[in-house]
């Protein structure tokens, strides 16, 4: 069901609503002991699966391994398909940057430039994340391009984002790096000919000249390459699209650059730990009416092929799902942006585990939150832009459609 | 998701994967016995099974019943509603007929005249298949026109293939044959004006002229009608689309052409028994990344209502399997293109039995291949389409969508 006919039946209303993701959630068996849902000490979820439906999501398409991004546009709705987002905003995202419309965001690569400024490293050595942040910092403070603010944030070693933001820019830009050493940086050409792209042009050719020669002494990162340059277009927000007033409990900035996206606002300190993270659930608790809560662990061990390190996030986070239940939220989906198996070390394409809980969601038999588990679930395998539908409609936010 | 985005994602890599083939495998209840895969012992697929995720495909829609070429499309990937071949085309396949671009097949139907000229018999007396085979023999003999190449083919009885090859051909041209007895046959007329449609039409004139003086003193067959005339449009093959370096190992001529269109290498002789087909599978297991392995009988005996020959051909393929697991395949993939029920003796609508089996396809529960236990498989029901995304991404074939 496309999003425009669901955001037709949203209708106003006071229910809660708590969207609790860990974040690459579904695994495989390891060893014979199962996945990590199977093989840890979940009581609460269980508690939770019994008195819900379950089943699995697929966040993009079957047998497609989603990246961060579109697995949690998916979550949120946005059909990640239509909603592609680019390389540039993404990085923005990354750095929890506050994109507007009309912004020019571009992924900074420092490189390093021999004596004939032809490019000799490509990624500038590799330069650690305390020198990225220096260079970038003293680009910040030399760079002065009339009419035009221009935003840097550092993002890690020799990765940086730039945004730029001014009247009638384009962003159909092609890269600046040549892709290969030996050649020199390429000045920013437009990929398609228009007064907004030639603006967006000049811009960057003069950010190019000046930053060649602030960075002209810097042993390694002695000059820089523009990637992946987009014109921002905002997404409809939850506001619009459902009345709904959401709000974001994410630690990694990425998550909170996404939830952006949505028109989530964003809970931005005192939320390290999930512990934190539920405090200020409660603290915010009056103030809206749909929360996000991203833990990111699940998927950081998996990517390390941390069996036991998975096992325990989960354990340590399962008590504060009763926590969350005391609130009394009219809705809760538990479930992940998509599965990272630790024996793959990566994001997987696998269905993720997923309950949504309700008074009138229709529980099923299943009573353990794991995958072996929810093959007996009620929602069987639905897609992941579902998920927001069903919170909605379980928390008797959608209207019937049609008489 | 579409064909184009996972082929976008595609990566080459060094898995092998196995598509095995039982034609027409999904089966109903026969008198309380259940299905074929129900009532066989099939205790390697059975094993298979255990060691996979199931469940069923649907090939085109919920409720249709498909023909032979859209699934085969399917179980490759391609959108059958998009990619629809024409009856000429068909035809050729069936012939196993090398199609190139360009080329403009039809399908031959041999008629009976009466002295008037008038069609007295559409299907020329139903000739036995010696019989047509004999006529097209002696058309092919005398034919001659100047400056386009024409292929003939016999089909079965009455039916045969002819395939135009020339410069400038075009394909949008009205069948000849009037579908009613007492009427002449028509001429070829272009269905849209254009030079090319004219080209065609004027060499296919000329072709009916000439075999009607060639056929004039046969007894039955003394002049054929063409239909279901058509432009071979090439689809996108598994090398550009997805890196992989295909081969067919069919016994029956459809199911080579079909495979050809996809791109696959066919083997083209000593594959008469399932014993053949493996011993093939071996010898040229070194030489390919992908192999289509097709099992005719499942379907012929469930069009003849033959409860018991289904049986047979299962419990006889069964130990196959065996073999094929001891060659270390990356993915295997077992379904079939359709349903053939036998109560039916018709090809039929209903999902399609279907494992897929990897080091990380995350095995349900289930432990039997058929049809009531794989109600509980952990893939649910997916479209024929997804088949080939999943083998894809469990033989790591895929990146990820999106960062």
């Amino acid at each position: 069901m496309s999003m425009e006919v669901i955001s037709q039946l949203a209708i106003p209303g006071t229910s809660k609503l708590v969207l609790f993701i860990f974040d690459g959630l579904g695994g495989i068996d390891n060893d014979g002991r199962g996945s990590a849902l199977e093989a840890a000490s979940v009581p609460n979820l269980d508690q939770l699966a019994t008195d819900s439906v379950t089943g699995f999501h697929i966040p993009v398409a079957v047998g497609v391994t989603p990246g961060s991004g579109p697995a949690h546009l998916s979550l949120f709705g946005y059909d990640p398909l239509k909603y592609q987002i680019g390389r540039g905003v993404l990085e923005a995202l990354g750095v929890n940057f506050p994109l507007q419309k009309g912004d020019v965001p571009a992924r900074i690569n420092f490189c390093t430039l021999d004596p004939e400024g032809k490019i000799s490293d490509r990624r500038a050595g590799r330069i650690p994340s305390e020198e990225g942040s220096r260079v970038i910092e003293k680009l910040a403070g030399a760079i002065q391009i009339d009419g035009v603010e221009i935003h840097l944030r550092h993002v890690k070693e020799y990765r940086a984002a730039m945004v730029l933001r001014g009247e009638g820019l384009g962003g159909d830009i092609a890269d600046t790096d040549p892709q290969v050493t030996g050649k020199e940086p390429l000045a920013a050409a437009p990929k398609k000919k228009s007064p907004a792209n030639d603006k967006t042009c000049e811009v960057l050719n003069e950010f190019l000249r000046q930053a060649r020669e602030i960075l002209k002494d810097e042993p390694k990162a002695n000059m820089l390459t523009l990637r992946g340059i987009d014109l921002f277009e905002p997404l409809p927000s939850f506001q619009e699209l459902y009345h709904l007033n959401p709000t974001s409990i994410a630690v990694y900035p990425m998550y909170k650059g996404v939830s952006r996206l949505a028109g989530m606002t964003i809970q931005e300190e005192g939320q390290e730990t999930t512990e934190e993270q539920i405090n200020l659930l409660k603290k915010v608790w009056d103030d809206f009416d749909y929360f996000f809560i991203h833990i990111k662990k699940t998927d950081s061990y998996g990517e390390d092929g941390n069996f036991e390190g998975r096992i325990s996030v989960l354990e340590e986070v399962d008590p504060y799902i009763a926590q969350i239940r005391e609130l009394g939220p009219d809705v809760i989906a538990v479930t992940g942006d998509h599965s990272t198996p630790s024996p793959m070390k990566s994001h997987s394409w696998h269905p993720v585990p997923l309950l949504i809980y309700s008074e009138c969601c229709r529980p099923d038999t299943v009573q353990q939150f794991n995958e072996r588990a929810l093959l007996q679930g009620g929602l069987g395998t639905i897609h992941g832009t579902s998920i927001l539908p069903l919170m909605l409609a379980n928390g008797k936010r959608l209207t019937k459609f049609g008489a």
